[in-house]
């Protein structure tokens, strides 16, 4: 199967020097990464989640999926970050874009997401929805006490069951949690919910190729198998250090010019699926390197519509960014520019080309533009938009940020600042236990 | 009316001695403006729009509106840039969450977006969407050439002609472009569409509150003349040159962080209504600024999704970022936090509660979080969600950017930066006068 490639020659020439002299600490960093022995080294179980995701698991997680797809017209995912972005980027990326607009399906729900947010419009709006509707929830927690998960599964859980009656919504519900203790767990196994466990091991912005990802990607009718077979062969392309790595390059890369004083990097698409992916991506880079008062800044753009309105500061403004392109070879669907004989608007010269090439010279284009303004810039291209690519590029991802903390010298696995706000909003709201 | 209201007090401590020394800068950036004496002043036109929009005008476009909602069950906007971004930045505050999933009601189309972007896919499936449907085009472009919306009418065009003749065709099509010139006035004149002006003296990032935003607002449901009387409230609010002018004192502050070297701004809110809204200011800001090798990096958030993802970087990463929040006092819905006699989860301290209640609170503990770990933070408070309120901070917006761009000594109505991928794509795609 073809893999994803990735160009680093439009970044080099900006920070050779820093990229020639961090080959051994990319080493290095993906050495300790592979052999468990730098800072927290307990939560790499991701590494392993591609071989070690047994066909058992699978089976069962397609057996579920199918049997909410039977029973519910919407299915609501209630999770935050890693809990929520993982599944929300992999089924954005593989849906139709006006997927919304369609009436869900008999055996073809719509999947929702809640407990991502505390908007009181948000969550009364999805009552409104569901009401009188066929519907299940996957609730995502590891303790099952976060608060806007918890406040969510409340809300939702209650309308369920008045709506369902209890024993109808107890088969309606799925918890993914803990494997022993925490609320949801006990929850569950009182209500008699299926589960799924979250494991130790792995934490929640790594945990996509768990059921935490899995199931929500596969109720939206998508190969999970596929996205763990992606994931597998990424896992062997990156396990080794060597200077055709893609995953230590890419580490390397940034570091390079990071330390040239790159302070921001933007991923860009030039295809508005991939969207949530970007999110999905900030959320891994910024929330396992922006500590200790350093870090690159992780932002995104959707191109060309950000052209024609971040286009004018990338290319003139503070020269402190670089962008990583993300480029899907194959699009789905094959559509060419019309000819019209009166040629009014000019694009004649377009006629019979198909739109993507359009969008292709715009990228090379806008590559040329941003090099030349002093912005480096990578390349990453994927074959096409489906399960099998988008599994190499999450690990691809994942397995690039380890060894790109690692090489920044920071803790890549752990997230101590998420607590902050959370103490002070606890103690205004005078939690047990918070109220000093 | 209730005003926005601007809180600097979380900022100020920051950067006080470079906000002090900079009143003087902000009155003159302001009196420039006002005075029509600064670089870019042959686009000022939307300084006076709100006043000297007529209600001839409104009445004109609500009548278009209603035929367009009579006759269509989706109208398509085909624009980029401030052709798109205005009006989908107050369509997406005003509607529904869940408004995708509501199939089209009679005389309440559902307004969709194209020509922002060139994705094969997903022009493609917009085909597919409207196939067999009765639909509408609202295309907009100055010039009409442009590449992105040129292509899209092409192709929206030739199947609008194809499926409901070329005659009922001409009454679905409206046109947004120059008075006089321009490849899209003369076709619409060929065609015999009904058009609207985009004044010559109106920047796109500034032309939401012309026929470009209100038109696809008016049709979208909402009330333009409240719209328009919020953005001239704010006009009169903020004219004068003052220590208590909201807008200079946006402007001012802002510019006083960057000087003290904080080279990113987010833009916060914690309702996802506004996550367009975000986006239209982004290309307000850095399109206006980011020139001359300066300008503070536009950057969004939705919280508090992402205090689960970016949250850790903004909390403990570069200390380069200053945030500015958007907060809405009141919902438009009352939803309480139920009671649970297990309490399993824990949270039956927030039992009846208002779910926004518990978001006010994560706001202030992310701001006392955040204001402790380096991050300075303006608060803007909106009274809520409606016409007025957004048109006030429309204007707002637009006025402080002026100022601000001014005060930072560069031209904010220009953005030659934006024909660099252009001119390279067109010598790519060999664009007649290009190929060399």
């Amino acid at each position: 199967m073809k893999t994803i490639n990735l160009d680093i020659q439009h970044a080099l020439f900006f920070a050779e020097k820093q990229y020639e002299a961090l080959e051994a600490s990319s080493v290095e960093a993906l050495t300790t990464l592979e052999k468990h022995t730098g800072a927290g080294n307990d939560f790499l179980g991701w590494l392993d989640l591609p071989k070690e995701t047994t066909s058992e698991l699978v089976a069962r997680i397609n057996a579920t999926a199918k049997r909410l797809q039977e029973n519910c017209d919407y299915v609501v995912c209630v999770g935050i970050g890693g809990s929520f972005l993982g599944a929300k980027a992999v089924n954005t990326a593989l849906a139709d874009n006006f997927e919304y607009y369609y009436a869900p399906n008999p055996n073809e729900p719509k999947v929702l997401y809640a407990g991502q947010n505390i908007s009181e419009d948000y969550i009364s709006e999805l009552e409104k929805l569901l009401t009188g509707k066929r519907f299940g929830i996957i609730v995502i927690s590891k303790s099952g006490t976060t608060t806007e998960p918890a406040i969510a599964f409340r809300i939702l859980k209650e309308k369920l069951e008045n709506e369902a009656g209890k024993d109808a919504a107890k088969d309606l519900i799925v918890a993914i949690t803990d494997e022993k203790k925490g609320a949801l767990r006990t929850l569950a196994d009182q209500e008699g919910y299926e589960t799924y466990i979250i494991p130790d091991n792995v934490g929640g912005r790594f945990s996509v190729l768990t059921p935490v990802g899995l199931l929500p990607i596969a109720v939206a009718g998508h190969d999970i198998q596929k996205l763990l077979d992606g994931a597998a062969n990424m896992a062997q392309t990156v396990e080794h250090p060597s200077p055709e790595n893609p995953a230590q390059t890419y580490a390397r890369m940034r570091n390079a010019l990071y330390q040239s004083g790159k302070k921001i990097e933007i991923l860009v698409n030039f295809e508005p699926k991939l969207h949530y992916f970007a999110e999905w991506w900030k959320q891994l880079y910024g929330e396992s390197e922006g500590k200790d008062g350093k870090g690159i800044f992780p932002a995104s753009v959707d191109f060309t519509t950000d052209l024609h309105s971040m286009g004018q500061w990338i290319q003139d403004g503070e020269r402190t960014i670089f962008e990583t392109v993300l480029s899907v070879a194959k699009p789905a669907v094959e559509r060419r520019v019309p000819s019209d004989e009166a040629n009014l608007d000019g694009i004649n010269y377009l006629a019979g080309k198909r739109v993507d090439e359009v969008n292709k010279m715009a990228e090379l284009g806008t590559q040329m533009a941003h090099v030349e303004g002093g912005v480096p810039n990578m390349r990453i291209e994927l074959d096409r938009l489906d399960e099998y690519t988008l599994g190499q590029l999450i690990y691809f991802f994942e397995f690039a940020c380890g060894v790109s903390g690692y090489m920044l010298g920071v803790n890549p696995f752990n997230q101590p600042g998420v607590e902050a706000y959370k103490k002070n909003m606890f103690k205004l709201l005078k939690k047990p236990g918070y109220e000093a």
